[in-house]
């Protein structure tokens, strides 16, 4: 049984983790903190979580940071950027995992990036060269050597960073068709779509119900933070340099992305079926990834509330082109649930423990 | 552990019920049946599902209804009004628990209301004389005889009335006011708003995306059939005849019912935190009846997904007509999440099995 | 022709206005103007009017309060309460008409009402004494009466409150029953729906679209300032003192609103169709308000983006209980389309110019 | 003054072109058909139109097509694809203009092409030899000329094939880069978005609120009906064949397209703002285009219940590859605002005329 801390509680990410969190069976402790709220309830904020507090270990009063940082023996961190690195140095003191959810620690050693896109450099580079980026099925064996790590002789911080959402569904995406070379790696667009609890809790007028219902808004087209979060798991993907082309869209409703990708296929005359049968036999062994029969399209819709990544794999009418959408609830599998896998995968446990809530049809 | 059936299982209720069963952990056999799509698998109508099933007991091929019943100690139906005394029949030859949700076992003996709102007489009277209302707030006890008699000298079938979506959001929220003579029983009003899936899955013109979305529609409302169902409990409840007056409306959402009822206090100058205290009182020990502090207001947001019901209990600015707010999951607490919750109290089992979800907040 | 201003023109209100104004046959000039954007465009704020200014008189250049005022001969404000008074008084000085879309103006001399509600007194009482409730289906006289003063002898200011969006589609749905005596005044239930444009331009946690979609969200059921104005309204109509109860609700949709209204019927016995034609004869002359016929049902759908207001008139299955719908768009004949129509009927222009749009369909 | 008739007046088109037409100063007479239900006023089926009928000319009782063709110099046709060679028979037979909104017409004299794609051969090919493809922005001269024609010499049928909702939104994107040879013609991707009217008036289980609220869904991904008709499009444009690559997604709104064109600038190093000026130049006299500045991204939101095409153009992050985004409202601009559009080019009138209405903010 572990002890757990959610460390901005009160955000969407971390209210979302939260509620997985106090569902989860190997979860013993759970204690939660928000600077803007300490010592409130957090069911005074998030009233759906009424009741669900009072059992020991679970009082569902936010705690400060140092205190959750003191009682857990996993600490997520749900923050903005440029808050982790504090975090992070104070759990490798006290030898815990800490898992974040921002992108602080998303770019590995590639400061220079991380610089470019998030306006500041690392405070503590150091922090930097153990972390793991926690797309499990990239990097499953790393996340689990971080658990392991901890029996033996560390040396060093055990840090997850948490993909993106964006990046988690368009990758997963693109996987098969990168690492079996089956597409050009010149050219790879991603027309992605998300829910507006993408843009967090804080109300502002792009997430103002009149002006976002009934709408289709792209945004940064010209640069989103994703992008190079994208392009360097692509990369490494690929075990080439990518650059793609992401643009993404605000789309009216609560939860979900579907990202559409497109490639050419390396393979002249390429079937469909050849194509699909590749992506489900990649993703075969994989507990969170449905690869989609033929005649089906995957949509947010039947991954909701969820941790799965659906996946269907089609050819565009000209014959050339690849067409792969994939969905995901971009608050679960595109995060919070990927945290908890990822905690799972580094603990030993059951991969799927406090995953196994199927999706709702309607 | 137990064998389901869930008779009707693509019809939303069904497709619901299945979900919900599949998470259940005292659930050892599922067998799904629907006559309309016999022979297939239900994620192929459901994909949400995909990959639920494949274990022991849990094919997700749809059986016929005859296999159904054959296999199973408790079965559901989620079936229109009209074929449930078939079923019903069949479980009391094989002694087994059923569970239904159409309107067909709501009114025990009273016929006369059943044929003026059903439009056919029963065609077995006999086995409406020890059906069981099954509202857990209002007649638990009844329903944990009938599991009871199972093992002692049970003569009879043992049928539970799964209540209706809006009758259970209605008398939930009135049920302490009546039943503490806190409420005139002349004049009650019932202002009663529901999410789209209420209306069932087959498309139809006011279900139609573009005639629903962004509208709020009255309907029936010189008489729902939900409003003889309502009446009925209301009169239980309070000792005497009550006639309402029920509006239902149709609102552009998914899930969900918010009923608003108005009555005239019986009590000149009762505060609002005096009525809230009784209300809070009186549901104290329910498992899913949240009754809200002074200053919340329920709504159907913060009950998705689960089985809660939340009621906020108010005094209007006359200082003489309470205002009862109660929501629910219509789903859930208004189908498959209470009929879960009447077969683990007719079991025996803790009564929140297979009901532990939280709602999101988002 | 006209030259027409509109104050707090970035304000929701004031930017239909401003569309409807622009559209106007009668209007020569139109002077936009706001404290917060003055010196820009209004099509950067409202991109959807890009395109729409540039003709004579129609800069969209958001000019200062006072320059909007000197140029008009009639002047529109769409600013919070508390702003009107300095308006209405700079008209007066110059003799321009002044419709006002806020609060401050709708309690006539009561000012005890208005302080209370409004938490200030009148600075300038004296300007409350003829200004005009701008209902046109309740005091279309008066209205005009304001036009004609100004060729005449004119004593005091011209001053037109515009009713608020719930007391509009409240009372108009009420109106024939109590001018008719056909209701009791006594425990008439006001359950109202609106769209979130209703809460105007300003992001909030209730309008943040993951916190409003797919939700209905009573408020202010203890009281909101629209109650008073609707109670003096309907005291007003029935020619006795009405306390009614008024519950207003938050809905998932942009535009409208459906009031559905309760009353006791006064004659024992009435027949719907009975209570039907008094409502069609009684609004049969007036250009804005369409009673429908049996069956139908009134929903904001079938109203949007134009100045109707529908009305559907019932009797609940009691036999004793009148259940009106009545349904507008908040921002049209509940706000801006209703102040044209003011302007309309005290210029004595045709009632309906500028208003001739038909709402779609879908 | 002109006589016009809309045939399919009930479906979805038909209705919105009905409507618009009746707001249209040049539209004397309006007749409306409906195979469904002939003999029925049309505001029995669109309540939203009751009381826009009556005055002369203007019955809104649905006649046969018959009675339509014969009153009514302008002819729409709003049905299914097959049924529009017939009425344009009967069209040309009396010399009147015909405005089809169906695919029929819109291929000219390549029936291969529609065989393969509608499934059946043309029944009169004589009729597709002088048709013109309604896209004003491409074929303005030659639409007039059909009018002119009328007056002169007429040798033929006057058919106008109104352009496909779909085909608008992303051939107006891509025109003045094809044209201007901006982009390479080789692997042009658009990823369009859709809201639900674009289904139609049939209620089915795509457009069932529950199942397509919440939703993004890519259909039809491996061949659309609007795919050879886009390349068609773009090949004129570019004056070489364009193969592209077309994903429809279904989304959770009522109007709107929304699409997202990728393309390969032909002259490297280009910057966002030459390509932006060379756009903004290109559309510089049309009346329903407009190209945003800098910093805008267009948005269905902007341009809904109007006739404007918005279109923003961006280039990647990569430097290398354009993003065009084109937002209509599918049933205007997409459908019978076109179609007006057309017919005032056709007759000579306003452009604008009867097409005036602004877009509103919310």
């Amino acid at each position: 049984m572990t002890k757990c801390a959610v460390i901005g509680a009160t955000g969407y990410a971390g209210a979302e983790l939260s509620r997985l969190l106090l569902g989860h069976p190997e979860v013993a402790e759970l204690v939660l903190s928000s600077a803007s709220a300490g010592g409130e309830s957090i069911s005074s904020i998030y009233p759906n979580l009424a009741g669900a507090f009072g059992s020991s270990g679970r009082s569902g009063i936010l705690a400060d940071k140092s205190e959750a940082i003191e009682r857990a023996d996993v600490v997520f961190a749900g923050l903005p950027a440029g808050h982790a690195e504090e975090i992070a140095a104070a759990c490798a003191a006290k030898g815990s995992l800490f898992i974040d959810l921002s992108g602080d620690f998303r770019f590995g050693t590639d400061e220079a990036t991380y610089t470019e896109w998030y306006g500041k450099p690392y405070a503590r580079p150091e922090l930097h060269t153990t972390s793991v980026y926690g797309l499990p099925e990239l990097n499953r064996a790393k996340i689990r050597a971080l658990g392991e790590a901890k029996s033996g002789a560390l040396l060093g911080p055990r840090i997850i960073a948490n993909p993106g959402c964006y990046p988690t569904a368009s990758t997963l995406g693109l996987y098969p068709a990168l690492k079996g070379k089956l597409a050009e790696t010149e050219g790879i667009i991603i027309d992605a779509k998300s829910g507006v609890t993408g843009s967090g809790k804080e109300p502002t007028k792009s997430t103002h119900y009149p002006e976002c219902a009934d709408t289709i808004a792209p945004y940064k087209i010209e640069g989103h933070r994703h992008l190079p979060e994208i392009d360097a798991v692509l990369s490494l993907m690929a075990g080439t340099k990518v650059a793609s082309v992401f643009t993404p869209h605000l789309a009216p409703m609560c939860r979900g992305i579907v990202a559409t990708a497109y490639f050419r296929l390396a393979k002249k005359g390429m079937k469909a079926e050849e194509l699909r049968e590749a992506y489900a036999a990649f993703y075969k062994e994989e507990p969170f990834v449905r690869v989609l029969a033929a005649g089906a399209v995957a949509t947010n819709r039947n991954v909701r509330f969820s941790n799965y990544c659906d996946i269907s794999a089609h050819i565009a009418h000209d014959g050339k082109t690849a067409v792969i959408v994939s969905a995901i609830d971009n608050m679960v599998k595109g995060s919070a649930g990927e945290a908890i896998q990822n905690m799972n995968i580094a603990l030993g446990l059951d991969e799927k423990a406090g995953l196994s809530m199927l999706p709702p049809a309607f």
